[in-house]
């Protein structure tokens, strides 16, 4: 069992079944040591701040990362080959005057050290958006570096 | 002639004139077996589901695609140099209830796999804006991968 | 002293001082020649083309540069590891008849061509956005190349 899969079974969290892409795309896309994730909107929906708490959105950034590493297992097989992360882009429903994307974006990034240690801390992006599809509450879209 | 090419001739497709960047940035720049392709906005003006149907901005996306091929090779002149392609971002201007990003964008996707095989599969990021430079109707950002 | 620095003495720019992310992310990640840089907003507040002028909007992409590169400083100590830059990302916050992205990015894109000479002409993508975080009048996200 690969390291990210025992930390999973540690933290007590189970990967959901892997989405297959709606469009004529993969779920991940890898070149050398890099692999692009694509973006994976959450199934929480709804806009931060109004419809969602901070704590509902963070727990949706949680979540998507799992969605995401169900697919990347789904297409490579082995979490073994990824070895940690290396940029993570978030964008997030809300309203003009809403501020507090990093909470919410840790829900994500917590999550991605806990389950790759030291080589888990990455760089990151966060864009508050008008719209997303699905009005889904946030999409997440991860490079992660492979082994 | 490069396979990209040879290709583009086969589904009767003509590359247009190269238009060169409106800013001090190029057309793409590459690094290793990396190659970043500048942004583009599509020629389509007009919002997705309102002014312009779905099926005129696929048409947007796939013409989108031979605006960057042609500025990557009055760049780097030859498209044989390109071996597949790894991510596609896709901006799209739409109202927030306009959930079929993914049929817009397989408009340039459809075309990215046709030039360049199983290499052209991509992993991929669609996200709906609220407003786009000159009010096109999607913007395009390309990572290739070079032989 | 680094090129970057010299050439930053010689244009009399002073590097703020680095501000620590405020989450739980990096300042940036490298991995082989890549780093990515998180995204980071501008000091300057407002919208541009209302509140926010095209000059100092201009100024504040070119002022957002050095806080990505105190950033990286603080992180990997030596701005001399810096090659040259590949991709530069932009998100500013306009109104949807704003069009003139290009010239307000200009002010990021000329800086980094004078500090890192011919490497630092790179690949860029320009967002105009309804809202960005702190009502920042932009966001930058640059990928650079590591010798």
């Amino acid at each position: 069992m690969s390291r990210v899969e025992e930390k999973l079974k540690m933290l007590d969290l189970i990967l959901p079944a892997a989405k297959p892409p709606v469009g004529n795309y993969t779920g991940c896309k890898t070149t050398g040591n890099l692999l692009y994730a694509s973006g994976r909107v959450s199934e929480q929906r709804g806009r931060v701040g109004t419809d969602v708490t901070i704590e509902d959105a963070r727990k949706a950034a949680h979540d998507t990362v799992l969605l995401i590493l169900a697919i990347i297992k789904n297409e490579i097989k082995d979490l073994g080959l990824l070895k940690g992360v290396l940029k993570l882009q978030g964008f997030i429903l809300c309203e003009d005057d809403f501020f507090d994307l990093p909470k919410v974006l840790d829900g994500a990034s917590d999550l991605l050290i806990s389950l790759f240690g030291e080589n888990g801390r990455h760089a990151r992006t966060a864009t508050g958006v008008a719209q997303l599809p699905f009005n889904a509450t946030l999409q997440l879209d991860i490079i992660f570096e492979l082994e």
